[in-house]
């Protein structure tokens, strides 16, 4: 089968600049992903005239279809529709119906429309008009020997709604597009050459049709499986088939897959388990708490948490023991304890867990080196605590605290 | 002057399948920006031999300078080092002190260091290695005809400490770039439509040779005052006259200059006015916290906080009346005002603040619509409150919350 493959070019100064992040050819990957459509490039050029028709050339050569984003304004430093015309050897036109529906679209809202705005009524007489219900600049569709070039507007709300009402159905009839489909596997807890080295038999029996990437970010790693063939269903149950054969390999790392972030899934198996959960941090400073009051629907399972910065407030607010602190320091697995069984007192929950340690820049000794770190987990049954040895970077201590206390959770509910 | 050109250059398959977000580029586009270096091009590809090395040679026609991400992991879809290799006809060698970093890296975590993880000091032999202290996979620096190849690694914090640290030096010196003052002016609490307005007489008047750009971000907007010359400790100094001029007309909202925060300008304050400060968040859940202790010695002026997800925390814990949620909700200025008093009392600070509000998507009423939310200060003397009317987005709610409790402490504690 024919892979289908797209390049997606971003036209503006402003991104070129680094003055804003282009969000839109992201989204766009993933749409065209779903159609099975192969993105091979992604461009940014900005409003030059030579720029611009380079880029056209370039991407034609390569692609099938060309998504271009971007320098639809009204203004003269808008150079798309022009290079457009050009490029298609095609002369501008006035077009009737994107002119009343510009002018209808000031007037609906009380402004004035002036000689500028007529403008972006201007369009290539080779060029399909999309319609653009939510803004001014309308999007254009163009066919040479088989190819297809799209120009949208760079408003995101805008492009997405020509997209997604328009553009995808139209190119998926024009080509007769192959099934591609993704699986994301999350894990956390294990580094990405670790992983590699315990799944690597499994991997490399994957059938030729299926293949793996490891995408490492912080404290996480995620595999994505990629199957291509000609039955989505077929599909779905081959990555399904392979991502039961790791889970006998890696399934203690798994959190969850695709768009699940860790606090979802430790959010979800607190709702599961129906358990209620407090938290108390130190050296993590509240962002654990900040990252499980993201989830919508947290206030079901999150009962509250404290940040007692001073060993006074360990002792005043969640009963730590003044001998504990004398005895081995606020950086203690005693401590951590009595706080984590302290907080989940304090708030009356089932689950109490807690931080304890040294972010840096500052507070380290030979003993107890930056980046050292206690957490813990209480049930009311028993106490978990671990120790762990990060980083001098305290902005990476505090994310590291973070999903280290997250995947405790989730590691002792899971038992 | 001839103008230096550059092109970035992002590899990886989850970027061009959309997967995640290439915020490298943007990062990288500004600060060569600052250093006076236009990029002409961003350029993303897949983990595939032919798209690299044809990007590469693209690049190299087109751009003086040519900055690489990504495609640097120990697995086998990682092939940036190779095709940097095969494209400066090099081979591939095992860099001793590459090696040595690596595996002290590994050892000082106490993590096995693997045959895999050795891959990571193959470079090319023409390569300069740029030592990457955060992370195991080394920067690569190639000259060539007068042109400049650098490689990166992908994870964004490595990247950002390889191009302030090693990356931009190296370039400056090896470009002779012409000399370019830049100064941010930080503000908070007005739109950025206000801003200009009040602001547009002394913009009008800025010498040709100082240029001003508007940087929106959410709850905040970025003034940046550009000046191109050949003597810097001049153009310091005009800059800051500009600065001066400014403050009559915009001086109570700007928090900070350059690379200052937000939070760390909260801190300075709190640092030089003598004060402690602890929080109450209940909409914010944490989040003006974990902002606060981001900043490295903010123990000094840090208490410490409560998140009281329910009402129920609110009363026992804080010390609000229950005559007051039950008159008045706990979104509501009476409650928000208690948790900041008692806040600051169970901390025994000197200020305390606090936040309680409906950040959504569920909870909104007619009367308390999503995106409500009271929040205060009190300093013992008085206790200040305002009505916030946010977004329908959870998210953004929680940012501008927090944005807005750390604005009012800068306010009332400027005043």
């Amino acid at each position: 089968m024919k892979q289908i493959l797209a390049e997606i070019l971003t036209i503006g100064d402003e991104i070129l600049y680094g003055q804003i992040t282009d969000t839109n050819a992201q989204w766009i990957s993933a749409e065209l992903d779903q159609l099975g459509v192969r993105v091979v490039r992604k461009t940014t050029v900005g409003d030059q005239r030579e720029a611009i028709l380079t880029a056209f050339a370039e991407a034609e050569k390569r692609a099938d279809m060309v998504i271009i984003t971007g320098g639809l304004g009204p203004t003269n430093d808008d150079l798309t529709m022009p290079m457009l015309a050009e490029y298609f050897n095609s002369e501008i036109v006035l077009n009737e119906s994107v002119l009343n529906h510009v002018k209808n679209f000031f007037e609906r809202r009380g402004r004035q429309f002036t000689e500028l705005n007529k403008r972006q009524a201007l369009v290539p007489k080779v060029a399909q008009v999309l319609h653009n219900e939510l803004g001014t600049a309308p999007g254009t569709w163009y066919e040479r020997n088989g190819k297809v070039f799209v120009s949208l507007p760079g408003v995101p709300h805008e492009m997405k709604n020509l997209v997604k009402q328009l553009v995808l159905p139209k190119l998926s009839r024009h080509f007769q597009t192959p099934v591609i489909y993704h699986k994301l596997i999350k894990t956390v807890g294990i580094g990405e050459s670790f992983l590699a080295d315990i799944i690597k038999d499994w991997e490399a029996n994957l059938p030729e049709h299926i293949s793996l990437a490891y995408l490492p970010s912080v404290g996480q790693v995620k595999l994505r499986l990629t199957a291509v063939g000609e039955n989505k269903q077929q599909l779905v149950e081959e990555v399904g088939q392979q991502v039961e054969r790791l889970l006998p390999l890696a399934g203690e790392f798994i959190y969850g897959y695709d768009e699940t972030s860790l606090e979802e899934a430790v959010g979800q198996l607190l709702k599961t388990k129906n358990k209620t959960i407090a938290l108390a941090e130190s050296c993590s400073g509240g962002y654990a708490q900040h990252k499980l009051t993201t989830v919508a629907g947290s206030s079901n399972y999150f009962q509250g948490g404290v940040v007692p910065y001073h060993n006074q407030f360990k002792m005043q607010i969640l009963g730590v023991r003044q001998e504990t602190l004398e005895a081995y320091g606020a950086v203690s697995e005693a401590c951590v304890k009595e706080m984590a069984e302290g907080v989940r007192k304090l708030f009356n929950a089932d689950i109490g867990a807690a931080s304890s340690g040294i972010a840096g820049p500052g507070g380290g000794t030979d003993e107890k080196p930056i980046g050292t770190v206690w957490i813990a987990f209480a049930d009311g049954e028993k106490t978990i605590t671990k120790k762990l040895q990060l980083t001098q970077n305290r902005l990476l201590n505090i994310e590291l605290t973070e999903i280290a206390i997250l995947n405790l959770v989730r590691k002792s509910l899971s038992q």
